[in-house]
């Protein structure tokens, strides 16, 4: 972990609802330094490691969703709300702190055996990623590891992904909600 | 232009509504070959000139928009849907061709005098691409130059680039909307 990453996320309180301590990591994506930092990071972590994908959910988890696959040299799978993708789809329900919501992953974009590393910004309750891990699962894919720019450890999230043999990475921590 | 980028972009009918002839770069993303030249084009047709960001548009335009960032090592700025971003933004309503919306950018992604490459993977009436460089030019922000994967001439959005003064770079064309 380095700090640099940590000090380059801001923190806006009350978005996107009162009480929400929200993670702004656009600072860090912002930063030319931070961004090489975070995807370096992610890439290094996973040297010696066979991927096949990169999924990653809508729409921070594109940013180094893409820089991570192109440097992995694998292809890279978008996981999206309900509605942006075309052609044929499958999706999951899922609830989040703020609401329930659906994603949606194309039916095809994920070959049976594929060995897919998930990204995402933040993981919290953790309740995206099980959503994103079950649509790559449900289409043969194997989703041994996950990677995050930021954990919120009292949210559990990482350690609901850990009890289904998922091995958790991420950048930083932030105590609180 | 590489005829194997647009070959790995596949065109699903009537999505989202009928009539549209949607094109579908997912498959592109997806295969790790078609990832790595549609990058390395982007970077290789900027090479000689400076920026100071990348600034693509949700949420299809950070894929790229993130890999093009790190590779000309530069920020990454994210222009979203409103009501996405935390913190103090700037909005910009446009029209496009299924409806209105607004676009949003932090108002301080930007500095004033930063050379600003715009990404997005699509180019059609240019409505959401002129929003976007609004917004930063709103910033003090310079856009000279405008990257996309796909260009839909017959829509004239590349021309309406040219006639603010923006260099257009596409990767592949397609005929009709």
């Amino acid at each position: 972990m380095t700090s640099t990453i940590k000090d380059l996320i801001r923190t806006i309180p009350d978005f996107p609802k009162d009480g929400i301590m929200f993670r702004d990591i656009t600072t860090l994506f912002g930063d030319a330094e931070g961004l090489r930092l975070a995807s370096d990071e992610i890439v290094q972590n996973y040297n010696g490691h066979r991927f096949d994908k990169v999924a990653a959910l809508e729409a921070r988890g594109f940013v180094l969703g893409g820089i991570v696959a192109y440097q992995l040299g694998v292809g890279f799978v978008p996981i999206r709300k309900q509605g942006k993708l075309p052609g044929a789809t499958i999706t999951r329900d899922y609830e989040l702190e703020y609401g329930s919501e659906t994603l949606e992953i194309q039916d095809d974009a994920i070959e049976p055996g594929d060995r897919v590393l998930l990204l995402d910004d933040l993981i919290a309750t953790g309740g995206t990623a099980v959503a994103g891990i079950e649509l790559i699962e449900e289409l043969g894919g194997v989703v041994d590891h996950a990677s995050f720019v930021i954990d919120l450890p009292e949210l559990d999230g990482s350690k609901i992904l850990r009890k289904r043999g998922v091995s958790v990475h991420y950048l930083c921590q932030f105590e609180g909600i």
